[in-house]
């Protein structure tokens, strides 16, 4: 594709993408496709000869977009939101548009100094503490996601507990993880996958009322682990839990950590990003003591097209020790001085697209106060929402609900727990086929509860009152109590 | 940013690409940067409010762009290729237009669907075997890397091997993985990952004039470690190793894995995708009867921007086996049903973008005929530079060099071999500062040599010629006998 067709064909695929803006409302936002349809539609052989790229347009109408479920939609509530936003999408333009691989300092040097320079002023934006920043021990590292940064942090952790035996020889003996009901399945993954083991991941117990872990309860299985002879490894703590936003006590946790030698990291995914507001500052309590890693998704709530994981660590020696490697190939005088980073060092794989060129343009767009504003817009409409909830008779309300995830079930008075779930899943089914919203559920004390995540950039409160209304009167449309 | 902005920054974004796709000779290949020179260039605390991208472009221009290392450059020699292309491009662009999370097929089934129809067109195009189509007990799914894809291919191994008791119990007792001298570092950084230890990844001999694994000493080692009580996890071959593109016995290899039960990984991830032309096909011997997973890369010569590795299993079990968990927020009626796939349960992270549009763009844009073309291209070029140096009294050029990477080095007759060593890095560095093109080294039998790798779509006889004349000059500036 010569420059001047790449001018003509960016300009259409700009515009594509810009009319999808405008008319996303136009579609449901649960993809209607079956399987197979789709790729019922796709030819079964590639072209032999060429085509042009209106042809790919075409297509992108006829058989991509009918497959396509649409996360930007202003009433997507599933899952944790993954916010594109325009100078997202236009840094990762200007990335592919270059074509570097990063690896290396010295395969492209802009890739890993904006990348350490924008990690900095996302530490800052968050308040995050000083030894985060890169010009002490520490840093920051964008990674793939936060499962691929829990995975780093327990082979940093698993580093640092053994001297490195493991990485030589093999896991020998038993190592364990500690994680609560509410921590998200990428843990459970990264211990089956680093020779820890599922059997070895050591479920802490929680408060009922908060789902928050209890600090006694990892105390005394710490105490008990290491008894036996088990190599504790790495405690996780989540700042706004995947089913719920439950929030671990992350100060008195760092303590146990800090009594047991054990790493602490700190999953807050989805939540973390709600710091750029002051009042939201209070889920970083514990960090600057206790924290040996934290990670947090630009990619959820911060407007960062995914993916975009934002990872820090207290100190990198661990992190180093566990993941660098040096063959003759990439050595190369810049690294031997030991004056620049080398990324690939801190991550699963070797390349590394330029992904800080998207958090640098969102940041540079948005600026603090616009950050903010995204994110209190969002906390509002949830609050709302919650209200709503609160204050009908036909609905009970999952508590608290601090940041834009709102859980609820209707109250299906004459069923029983298990009748009760089976409708509960039945209205959601019925509301995703609508077309009208998306929601998903989740499962607290063995209910099933509505889960609605507010934080899509188009989100308005025409939208959730629109979405609320509706629940309504389908549940009111299928059982007595919903009224 | 509205979609009129968006409309507006857009073409201007488009434009700063195309622009720097006509000017990119314009600039020094390796970047001249010094450390700390681009951090130094930017802010040190983020913006309190919001900017225009103009400021975001402008800052390309002023900070950015001094500090890259052009990967499209005609004269980056370096690496192998990380191709952009075009419809790459784009294909990326609408991937982050759309902002979807493929986890799951239910998550957008479009992105699922589509990569599932452009693996096995992939498949067909490089003639691979029946049993990796989706439409069997195998697949294809998208990487992010060929690192990736061997972490993968090992945990799905372990599985296989031991029955899923090391993902629930944890790595108990040695466990091998075998490789030779000039395998990728990734496999033992992925043996460091996956708790089966550095320690325990078996170096195979190799043909010391063709540096291919000696099947003999494989099924030895085999032999040896089995009856020490070892369990035998992957033997990775290689099709094109990153040194000097040396090529593994894949067929021979494979008889002594079925022999031992043990899984062949065949990691291609530079020269795979050369098998698109039928005189290359020759690569994939073996594939059909051994192979239980291969991979190659996209993202290198294939036309197709960093990330896009392809990764094919022979069966999926072992895979699903090893990487799929269930938690209540996942839980879907189409996952439920078996109808579909969920290529969350095929990698590492649980999110994922939708890369099988850049794939499929780039696969209909150039069509069958365009990729042998651009294979072919790079060959040729290869192949008419290493005529060149074979001619060449004061050089010596490494055989064989069957794709397009040419490594070779000055004779410098006066001097011993470390001195010689010495003298070619530094001609490599005089070469590399000079801007006008990009090098680097490797070993062979203690020898440092050039390697030259030639792919980039932009890169042409003359940018050959020149780069050929230039290292001639240089090394004659330096030494007596290259005259
Ligand atoms: C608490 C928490 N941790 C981790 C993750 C996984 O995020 P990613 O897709 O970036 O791996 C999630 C996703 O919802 C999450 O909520
Ligand atoms: C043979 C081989 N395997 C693996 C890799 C790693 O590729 P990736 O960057 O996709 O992990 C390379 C990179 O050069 C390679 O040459």
């Amino acid at each position: 594709m010569t420059p001047e067709e790449f001018r003509r064909y960016g300009r259409q695929v700009v515009d594509f993408i810009a009319d999808y803006q405008e008319r996303i409302e136009s579609y449901p936002v649960l993809s209607r496709a079956l399987p197979g349809e789709v790729l019922a539609g796709l030819p079964e052989h590639p072209p032999e000869e060429g085509e042009g790229f209106e042809a790919v347009l075409a297509d992108m109408e006829r058989v991509v977009m009918p497959g396509i479920t649409h996360w930007q939609h202003p009433n997507f509530y599933a899952y944790f939101p993954a916010n594109a936003s325009g100078p997202a999408i236009l840094g990762e333009l200007l990335s592919a548009g270059l074509g570097v691989q990063g690896m290396l300092w010295a395969t492209s040097p802009a890739c890993t100094e904006l990348e350490t320079r924008v990690m900095d002023w996302l530490a800052e934006l968050l308040d995050l503490p000083a030894r985060f920043r890169s010009d002490g021990p520490g840093g920051g590292v964008i990674q793939d996601s936060a499962s691929g940064a829990a995975l780093v942090a327990i082979l940093a952790a698993m580093h640092r507990a053994d001297g490195g035996a493991s990485g030589r020889g093999g896991v020998t003996g038993r190592r364990t993880l500690y994680v609560s009901s509410q921590t998200h399945s990428s843990l459970e993954k990264a211990a089956r996958m680093t020779g820890i083991g599922a059997a070895n991941v050591r479920v802490v117990d929680v408060d009922p009322g908060t789902l928050a872990m209890d600090p006694a309860h990892l105390d005394a299985l710490l105490t008990e682990d290491a008894a036996a002879g088990a190599l504790p490894v790495l405690v996780c703590a989540t700042v706004g839990t995947t089913s719920t936003t439950a929030i671990d006590p992350v100060r008195a946790i760092g303590e146990v950590c800090r009594r047991h030698g054990v790493w602490l990291h700190v999953d807050a995914a989805y939540a973390g990003v709600a710091a750029v507001c002051p009042e939201f500052r209070w889920i970083n309590d514990g960090l600057a003591e206790h924290a040996d890693s934290y990670s947090t998704n630009p990619h959820k709530w911060l407007l960062t097209n995914f993916d975009c994981n934002a990872m820090w660590v207290a100190d990198r020696e661990a992190l180093l020790g566990a993941l660098s490697i040096l063959p003759e190939y990439l050595r190369n005088r810049a690294s031997a001085s030991g004056d620049v980073l080398d990324y690939r060092d801190w991550q699963i794989p070797l390349g590394r697209r330029f992904r800080a060129l998207k958090l640098w343009s969102v940041i540079r767009w948005y600026g603090a106060e616009g950050l903010r504003e995204h994110v209190r817009t969002g906390v509002r409409l949830a609050q709302d929402l919650a209200a709503e909830v609160a204050a009908d008779p036909g609905f009970e309300l999952l508590e608290p609900h601090p940041f834009g995830l709102v859980c609820f079930r209707p109250l299906w008075d004459d069923l029983d727990g298990d009748a009760a779930d089976t409708e509960t899943l039945r209205l959601m089914e019925r509301l995703n086929a609508s077309g009208e919203l998306y929601l998903t559920h989740t499962k607290v004390s063995g209910r099933v509860l509505l889960r609605m995540a507010i934080g899509a950039p188009a989100t308005t409160g025409d939208h959730v009152r629109g979405a609320w209304k509706l629940i309504r009167a389908e549940a009111a449309a299928a059982g007595p109590a919903s009224g």
